[in-house]
């Protein structure tokens, strides 16, 4: 029964492909209407860009998924039906069930507060607040229906607190940072054409293939379905987004994507219990964070705009820049700048009075310090690249390495 | 156990009020910035009133009751708990907690879709498409849960129909219907300061009492306990937000609000067993729809706004009016109107020409007809009084009639 249901999974699946596709350009004017649109400013024409498209491709996500529903349940009622007496089988999967539905419940939420924010412009500490808001229901439901706090422990460290340790409340304070982590970590790798979608869209392959690959291998059946079920849909709808938003952007996918697309992954991550792989897939906006950690936490000055410079003659990107005086800096900043030039990995260019010019710490003006000015799409090219490849590293960390610390 | 619950769910609900209350001022500005505001056109002064607050007091409910969700179940589960296993007992209520979840799945995805048609401005059919989509996932896991498509019969067609008939998919039409039937009732009843909020109070009022009652009588106990949950904490930040909506409003509601009370309404319904009684509540919007089909199907001009008049000099307001020739109407519009005039139900003044002025065919011109130019204020509440005295001919009807056509 599992293959027809991945079957009609593919087919709601291609159905919403086919509608995101298919609504996105009707929607375009409307946006711009409703005073949602954006300047695209790495590019000569300053044209209107509708923005925030992300809520339209996650209602798709939605009907698609709500259509799905009685997929599953039908189909293993039906195969574990009592042939005499007819009636519902007592092993009928409740937790299952409740499990999708609540899913669903979070992502619906985050969609809401994420269309809220792009709305509305709220503040930074709500980026903070509003993906914990939608992981609220996931949590409770994990405490009513499991609250298996207890965590098996890598081998080495099993002689110092057991074979494993049940931490609590703490579980549940990782879940919901699992969630803030993953909308933030999407949302700050954006800012040129088609980012933001595209590495969403090789996570969601990344995943795909690792449930497929832990479903022939017979390990945590239940929850790599599960995962399938939420991620070929998510995939589906952000590969018809990526038609539109790709370079040329004919339309921005606004912070609404970027918590949609965030909260799914944490979804199928909790639920399917693979989080510590999850994280993996990570690698590229994890580098991301830590590399922007002296600007986001201002022991350097930290510009509104950290985009790259768009060079309208040559239509090319080129690095953004902050410049101060080094005496600005505190001791942190210090080191952290020390670190940072030895190792080569920021531009410093000392100005006769003590003042610096050097980039902004982005992973995208990382790429350029490397390459020298890129144009627009080779540089998401290579941002993409970068994706698959620590998907690849993930993926040998994953399988050589969990054998080493754990037993499997 | 039960006290215990309904003792939480009122503290929650309390708090609930209280969070309502603080922040809808706070985010008034952010509205307006967001170019999210209407003028009172029943106002001497234009200032922009910040619109569709309902979206910010759907969001407080929804982390209200996602705080609420363990509570039923852990407070059920210890009292059910086998003492001597401690293991989870097999009563544990799955179908009763995957209900909560998917009432709480349909109302966020009205609330997200309500504030993406104040934000982007649909097109009419969808506000049919939209109470749709929000009610699917009500009718998908109605459809894995019970499938039970039988309806008692009224004692009188038993004799034709017998005891009860399985209407199969007609019933899920009737469910979908009843949700677009609820939230559509509201916004068409609305546009004078209050209005919308005022009757969600009085039937969210109404649906408690009679939810007490039936718990007092031992009726459908799972059902009541279930409505009495959501109802609570939906009445207490309508409550705030009619704090700020009534007159003079210094708020608007939006279509989300409308969205948000009415999906609310019919989840309880349905999945509370009450969707008749459920529809008695609805009297005078019902009495409002019937009332104006002739122009909401062009049987008689109808203009964009309907509106009562303002008249600035006295702060009076007076009927709104249509004009048109006696000739433009087809047979049906001519026949409506001779009804509606024979039964004094609208004003009726004929020009020389032939042509007709009559008041436009709504509840509040309704009002006005009867008793002349009336303040805005005390309209509303002539027709919450009006709400409240339908309320009470619903429980008229209710208990006696409802022992004649059933056996209870």
């Amino acid at each position: 029964m599992t293959y027809l249901t991945m079957i009609l999974n593919g087919l709601i699946s291609a159905g919403a492909y086919i509608m995101a596709i298919r609504i996105i350009p009707r929607f375009r004017e409307m946006f711009i209407k409703a005073n949602l649109f954006g300047k695209d400013l790495c590019k000569r024409d300053q044209n209107k860009i509708p923005e925030s498209l992300g809520v339209l491709v996650g209602c798709v996500f939605l009907v698609a998924m709500f259509l799905f529903i009685p997929v599953p349940f039908t189909l293993e009622e039906a195969a574990a039906m009592d042939a005499k007496t007819g009636s519902k089988p007592v092993t009928f999967p409740h937790e299952e069930f409740v499990e999708l539905i609540v899913a669903l419940l979070s992502i619906c939420c985050m969609i809401l507060l994420g269309f809220a924010d792009d709305v509305l412009d709220l503040r930074w500490r709500h980026k903070l607040l509003l993906p914990t808001i939608a992981t609220l229901p996931l949590l409770m439901v994990y405490y009513v229906n499991y609250n298996s706090t207890t965590i098996i422990m890598p081998r080495f460290v099993r002689g110092l607190v057991g074979y494993s340790l049940d931490i609590g409340i703490l579980y549940y304070i990782y879940m919901g940072m699992l969630a803030v982590f993953c909308t933030n970590a999407i949302n700050i790798l954006a800012g040129i054409n088609g980012l933001e979608v595209g590495q969403s869209l090789v996570i969601a392959a990344s995943i795909l293939i690792f449930n497929a690959v832990e479903l022939c291998l017979g390990h945590q059946v239940a929850g790599h379905k599960f995962s399938i079920y939420l991620m070929l849909p998510f995939f589906a709808v952000t590969l018809a987004l990526w038609k539109y938003n790709k370079y040329p952007s004919q339309v921005f996918v606004g912070d609404t994507f970027c918590y949609f697309a965030g909260m799914t992954f944490a979804v199928v991550g909790i639920l399917g219990h693979f989080s510590k792989t999850l994280i993996l897939f990570f690698l590229p906006q994890i580098i991301n964070f830590l590399y922007s950690i002296p600007q986001l936490f201002k022991f350097v000055p930290c510009p509104r705009h950290r985009l790259p410079k768009y060079d309208a003659q040559t239509d090319l990107l080129h690095i953004s820049t902050t410049e101060f005086h080094k005496n600005e800096l505190n001791i942190l900043g210090k080191i952290m700048v020390t670190i940072l030039k030895t190792l080569k990995l920021i531009t410093w260019q000392e100005l006769a009075d003590g003042r610096v010019i050097t980039n902004n710490f982005t992973l995208i003006n990382f790429v350029l310090v490397i390459f020298g000015p890129v144009h627009e799409k080779v540089v998401t090219q290579m941002l993409m690249s970068i994706q698959v490849a620590c998907s690849i590293v993930a993926f040998m960390i994953r399988y050589p390495l969990a054998n080493f610390f754990y037993d499997t």
